[in-house]
């Protein structure tokens, strides 16, 4: 309860670097789930201060997909007695899932997450960051160490998939010229790209191919469903990492204004999410079927038969639609 | 045939900037089908052409496809008898297509493409440029010209498109420090990429799904093979331009090799497309059926039942693979 009332000291890049130099012996936390720039951001910062002599090394709740064993080799065995404990990449201790209760204590998160909730003892936020990494690169600048091989592909990970390589308006002036940097320093960017963006599994194949096939259009083409059902995932034997992005399938189509997926949880209870173009706002949407989110992306959940569900979604984004006089 | 003889004089970059600063009244030329390079760095040369005080207007054999219109908004009217003709990302008088009699003395020539013919008077080529809007950038940079916002927009165009979105292995550490000073001349990158990459017609996704749904593996899952019938791109109604990229389909999954994309031109008759992942040389694979290539992305053609054909190209890719010890 006390960690509710004591909020984070608000640091900057130079008093983050500081409390990086004074400290030994560092865990650094990823959240659970892991993605490219958790992993990313946390092995920089293992890395940077292993240059600076001394010791660090990393941990998630989660296992780490292999497919990042090129950015954490070496650095999840512990090297050491932690003595200081970083965050990196993670909005709220929750999202630390089973290493929670290890780390009460947070001596410093490094984030970009407008959302953080403030939990550790120092945050330092740079919301203009389209990736943790961008910031972990700057503290390397910072702190004069110049990132190596592996440190500038793990940098360049986590920028290249939280802007879907550099394709999201997240991406700035600053995460090209970053960019640009890592390239020189090594990062195989070419690699590491077809790795994270053209490289597909067998179930997720089969499962967009069952998702394209059940794909339904209304208003004069303008929204567009796509059902994910139960029996669907059975059939394609797909994990939940291989739905990842699926619900931007129905918006990425020509004239497609609301793209909407309807993910069936169990009989009955349907997870919803909507991705639109402007004029239409998913957040007032999904808020009116008792969900919530952004502007161009939200969700909702949904009971009833598959066919009132898909109805009741139809009709309402339908009326958005003829509000703003499409 | 006095041109065959007569090749290119190569100029460098301050020699094209003088011979532009010295002409009057451009017309500068794109390849037929048009792509977002020649078409960004065509239009971006004429904006900064006028910025100079100049007259200059483009032209395409082909038409340009509608999601171009913000970038060559104003720029296909003539407003000048011609006195000077550039060719912008052509990298053989043939791609200009039905423009090919009209202009057969090209002043000068900017172009990306090692395989350039050195058919015009005067070649700047960069081999290392991702694309020609890369150059058109160095151009008006040496020319003292900051792009506005539409100059902006066509070349970050040029250069998202050729990279495949900062995907490829052509970018480069100044690829990426370009894209950063077209994004702070007001490049509205998110929504370019959002048009280019993230936008489908209906008819490409019924065709994916199709060719998903036609899609075969060989040799444990190292070999796909997908296959597009006439009679598919007839149940589509898909175009030639919806079936860009397909090709890249099969090699995505994860465990392939070597992707195969067969596609029906007439009965009997089959133009193939393979793309393998190291050490699987295409361009060998296919030079032994005919074609010919890269060393990553090679072609032939094939004659035969479809069911000979698929053998054949399984059987060849096969024997690739076990001489690789896969």
């Amino acid at each position: 309860m006390e960690r509710m009332q004591n909020k984070s000291q608000n640091i900057t890049l130079q008093e983050a670097c500081a409390f990086l130099r004074e400290r030994e012996d560092f865990v650094v936390l990823c959240h659970a789930s892991p993605d490219g720039d958790t992993i990313g951001s946390a092995a920089g910062l293992c890395l940077l201060l292993r240059a600076l002599g001394k010791r660090a090394f990393l941990r998630c709740g989660d296992p780490i997909p292999q497919k990042y064993a090129y950015i954490y080799k070496g650095l999840t065995q512990p090297d050491c007695t932690p003595k200081t404990v970083v965050a990196s990449d993670v909005a709220d201790p929750k999202l630390l899932g089973s290493l929670r209760e290890a780390y009460p204590d947070i001596d410093l998160c490094i984030d970009h997450h407008k959302s953080n909730t403030r939990y550790a003892h120092r945050l330092y936020l740079d919301a203009e960051a389209s990736a943790v990494c961008e910031i972990t690169y700057q503290i390397a600048r910072e702190m004069g160490v110049v990132p190596g091989r592996q440190m500038a592909d793990a940098l360049f990970t986590g920028i290249s998939t939280d802007t879907g390589c550099f394709k999201f308006s997240n991406v700035t002036a600053r995460t090209h010229r970053i960019a640009a940097d890592l390239l020189e320093m090594g990062a195989d960017a070419a690699e590491i790209n077809r790795i994270m963006f053209d490289t597909k599994t067998r179930q997720r194949v089969e499962i967009e191919r069952m998702a394209l096939d059940s794909m339904q259009f209304y208003h004069e083409g303008r929204i567009a469903m796509v059902t994910i059902t139960k029996a669907m995932r059975e059939a394609s034997r797909c994990a939940e990492e291989d739905l990842e992005g699926i619900t931007t399938l129905s918006r990425t189509i020509e004239g497609v204004v609301v793209g909407i997926t309807v993910r069936e949880k169990e009989a009955g209870r349907y997870k919803i999410s909507v991705r639109t173009l402007e004029p239409v706002d998913a957040s007032r949407l999904c808020g009116e079927l008792g969900g919530g989110g952004h502007a161009r992306a939200a969700g909702c959940e949904l009971q009833g038969s598959l066919e009132e569900v898909q109805d009741t979604l139809a009709q309402t984004a339908g009326r958005y639609l003829a509000e703003a006089g499409m």
